[in-house]
């Protein structure tokens, strides 16, 4: 099961497929069909089929899947127990959302710490703490950080861009409206929240 | 040209072009080449090459394409000096941010209001009010509002969606955590802020 040759889309319907499948009394669904999955979730039973078929191979004819092989898989496509530390740096009105997002961890990954170059330690809902930049350094290294999320204005993006590469991070989630350089090796993504309003406007305005 | 066909890969990229070209000396710019746009912006010549051709046709041989006909035509495509009006339900943290975003106006949307279980109207930067959700449905339909962002909690997202419908919204962003259903010629894109980390965490991890 390639991780890679997954789709955004794909992997967008794992959380609610293992929380349906949680939430199902043991005794009564050893064996779970796609179709079951997908009445039960409203979608469509090929889009369903194909999503679990990527992670979990072909159910048996019949009966489906083993309902607790099938959360074991799920989960450890999404890295099992062991949720993957990001940081983020700029604790701006979007960091600061992103931190009391609580949609991370659904996906395998936890916001480990959050930078500013505020020079104050903060607590975040006393659960994250944002840390004066020059710390980041020490942390990523201590840390083994490979995922990165860019929250400052476009000025400073690319110097924190090139820090976090510097200090290991492998992919970068870029918030920052400008387009940013890494060296090969290094995943970087723009996200922009006003980008799928204008396509869904495109869609309608045929 | 037809707007549908028109990726978001594409559509991502062309704020980016016209701030390039409104920023050129019009006496040295009279013709830019695709080529020159790309060098210029550290973009893929092809990508370029077909971003423009599929808004603006080809550019003429040797010269490119007419710079001021180029800037309209992107400008048109985003909707000419008519900003798209959209409404934004939920407040809350992650409301707040959207309504301080300020890349909305770059693909030719402006949230035109932002309403609230919460009563009271609350000016926020002085541009947007929160408005008492009592009047969604009059705001929506005086002012032929077409675009709806949801920004509530997953245990109301599907009242606010199917307000939204009711009041003739036919595109809606929403950023609840849940699956939510809208009659046929709606369009709903489900927004998750954590989906983007957790697709480049699995191409990290190869």
């Amino acid at each position: 099961m390639c991780k890679n040759g997954i789709s955004k889309a794909t992997l967008s319907r794992i959380p609610s497929y293992l929380e349906l499948l949680r939430s199902l009394p043991e005794e009564r669904y050893e064996h779970i069909s796609a179709t079951a999955i997908a009445r039960k979730l409203s979608l469509g039973e090929v889009q369903v089929r194909k999503d679990l078929a990527s992670i979990s191979g072909a159910g048996k004819p019949k009966l489906g899947y083993v309902t607790t092989e099938l959360i074991k898989n799920l989960e450890n496509f999404l890295g099992g127990n062991n949720l993957a530390p990001a940081v983020l740096v700029g604790a701006g009105k979007l960091g600061k959302t992103l931190l009391d997002y609580d949609e991370f961890e659904k996906f395998g990954i936890r916001i480990a710490a959050a930078f500013d170059s505020n020079d104050k330690v903060i607590s975040l809902n006393g659960k994250i703490e944002v840390r004066p930049i020059s710390e980041f350094e020490e942390f990523c290294k201590s840390n083994g950080i490979q995922l990165g999320i860019i929250t400052v204005g476009a000025g400073s993006a690319q110097t924190v861009c090139d820090k976090m590469v510097e200090c290991g991070i492998l992919g970068i989630l870029n918030f920052a409206p400008c387009n940013l350089h890494v060296p090969d090796g290094v995943v970087i993504k723009n996200e922009n929240l006003a980008l799928s309003l204008a396509h869904l406007k495109n869609q309608i305005n045929k």
